[in-house]
């Protein structure tokens, strides 16, 4: 049992450098068949490819009467032009047919052309002498109110990528080439440890000097968000109960999440415990606020050590673990970034990466970041009135109030 | 079986009024408790007020001793004052301290306060001489490292409101004020029904002249998205078929959605069919695509006839059937809007709203809007192209390029 941490935080690692060290260590999950019904907010892992032209067939894009076009040259009022009318296709149906000169076959919208027609008259411009002839007013050119064959997707195209989140767009799309199933990556499994003696569970009657976790479930419901099975734990400050718990489950998890007893601290035994039972990469990132954060393997898994600061453990899970989760899924989890003007002068320290709750606020055609003002322990209003999150990157001193920055909506 | 369908449609509802005529008819789901852990993505049906002081007692900010402010005035590296350390707390402690002038309690960040301490003195400006004195060399004013009780959330707050959809943040702030459980809107159950003799699933082989079903698959996926419990079927163009599937389902339902049969053609039966066995609101609605939309009652549920065109049936649900989800929800789902410059001159007509499907660029600092050229029938292509749709409402008659516009992203 090493004391393997950091001494004061005196020498933090850069954001990029720790992100870096893990994803060197993770790969990719396993796969899995799915419905496509079933495939919502899923990530594909195969290229998809067509295996029909869609069409499938050359199809009327009208109401009215295949023919070929060359025959209607000429058509006008004054010269209506007449044609036998010798079958009519419904929708669904096939039929062989091959027209000769001057015939024509009534048709609707969606269905399957005559093998040589190649444009449709609409109705509108014909008019019908009897139940086998129809004159027509207008000329129509080759291609004229006629989807060709394999126009939308060619037999042998790729449609979805690997690694693309698949969308209701996505979906629809896989219907409309005869797909039943997909190959996604199964969702990673994703164990959240709140270490902590002060813990409570919320339902339970409180009890003085406790506090309720909001930990587990914050980084649960993000868990759920990006895709993950996740399962929680609240655990005392207890070195062997919180070693055996990893140990025992370590092997049916993906990725290993804790919270608390990150820190320098006589009860921050969690760095200490990760170089015990495994490999500790990181302890300590120039980020704020996040810097106890710590991260290391066991038993070639990822473990990530939050810190027990409810804001501090939400950015650990969107920037570590976020990006973690990516490169097991091979893909890149849309962010919704919005500009704007900033309300308030923000301040920062060369060589650290800050992470600042900001509103965001519409006035008339105007976007405008606010930094939220953090009066104490503002936990859980910031988190209510946080938007998302400004990122002052290392090279950066702050912003000015007045400047233009760009913001990541962390609420979407 | 009255002919109710408008002709040609030749007298059009503007999409408001058709909106309007819907909203007016439909009314809150019920609600049903879960666990907070379940409740992402759901919609609150309470306000919910906090039952406790955040913190819940004065908490110290800072690992240090809690001391009395006034005792600390004038300390100094030159005139260092001698505190007795007379207790320690640890995280998760309760104890009953009450200082007297010059005592100190060891005290980490989280711990409750003694009862008449003020202020924390962090180690860093502190000396230890023996287990029960030591050095403070600096002054702390009243309040100083310490969060007070209530300072957060008060006990009485409103903490989220009826109607918000719930993030990962809110599920954190319900821990910690301590719920367990919240009450939630019921997931509305959509019955979605696809049209068509011409539709087979996918995944079975293919038959001449049949085409594989998108829009159920398309609706499907956007009814999960949108929280409620989606099932679908494809029927034949039968009167009597749909007519049972839907009277037999109705009251399982709260929402029954249909796709195709509603134009003015031969096969179109839907909005007779709504007619005959309840009430058709409308039919004919001046958009484009999704002209032929057919609103009814059936049963006091809305049913929404919307047309077998991929790009109509999703147009249909997002600006229809979303706001009707909206208000059994008494919440408004976030839209993702962006701003961008237009690549090409958008034309519309007056008195028409026309949903325009475009894709987002963007170009170092600057986004640019570049409207889908729709090559015949491209649907599958331009859903996995189009990021987004560009509303061009009735009192616009388009748009040129160079114009800048604001687009719904659909994407995300």
């Amino acid at each position: 049992m090493k004391d393997v941490r950091i001494k004061g935080f005196e020498k933090l690692t850069p954001y990029d450098v720790a992100l870096k060290k893990i994803l060197e260590r993770v790969f990719e999950v396993d796969k899995e068949e799915v419905y496509i019904e079933n495939s919502l907010n899923r990530i594909s892992a195969e290229d998809i490819v067509s295996e029909i032209d869609v069409p499938n067939f050359n199809r009327a894009a009208m109401d009215g009467y295949a023919v070929i076009a060359e025959n209607t040259f000429g058509a006008s009022d004054t010269n209506p032009l007449i044609f036998e009318v010798i079958d009519e296709v419904n929708i669904g149906e096939y039929k062989e047919i091959y027209l000769r000169d001057y015939q024509a076959v009534k048709i609707y919208t969606g269905c399957v052309m005559p093998k040589n027609a190649d444009a449709v008259v609409k109705f509108e411009h014909t008019v019908k002498i009897d139940e086998r002839r129809i004159q027509i007013l207008r000329p129509v050119t080759p291609g004229k109110n006629v989807s060709l064959k394999g126009e939308d997707i060619k037999k042998g195209d790729i449609v979805i990528k690997k690694g693309e989140l698949l969308t209701p767009y996505h979906i629809a799309a896989l219907a409309g080439i005869g797909r039943r199933k997909i190959l996604v990556y199964k969702k990673p499994k994703v164990l959240i440890l709140s270490i902590g003696n002060e813990l409570i569970e919320p339902g339970e009657k409180y009890v003085k000097g406790k506090v309720y976790d909001i930990n587990s479930f914050a980084l649960y419901s993000l868990a759920l968000k990006y895709g993950c099975i996740p399962k929680r734990k609240i655990l005392p400050d207890n070195y062997e109960k919180i070693k055996n718990e990893i140990l025992n489950s370590v092997n049916s998890f993906d990725i290993i999440i804790t919270t608390g007893a990150t820190s320098v601290g006589k009860e921050d035994i969690m760095p200490i415990l990760v170089n015990d039972i495994g490999e500790l990469l990181v302890h300590g990132v120039s980020i704020r606020p996040g810097e106890p954060i710590g991260i290391g393997i066991v038993k070639n898994k990822p473990i990530f050590l939050l810190p027990g600061f409810p804001v501090a453990s939400i950015i650990g899970f969107l920037y570590f673990v976020r990006p973690v989760l990516e490169k097991m899924l091979s893909t890149k989890f849309p962010r919704v970034m919005i500009k704007g003007t900033l309300k308030r002068k923000v301040a920062s320290t060369l060589g650290r990466r800050d992470f600042v709750r900001v509103k965001v606020i519409r006035e008339d055609d105007k976007f405008f970041i606010e930094p939220i003002r953090i009066t104490g322990s503002g936990i859980i209003s910031s988190l209510l009135k946080g938007d998302g999150l400004l990122i002052v990157e290392e090279n950066v001193e702050g912003y000015e109030e007045g400047e233009e920055v760009e913001v990541e909506i962390i609420k979407i």
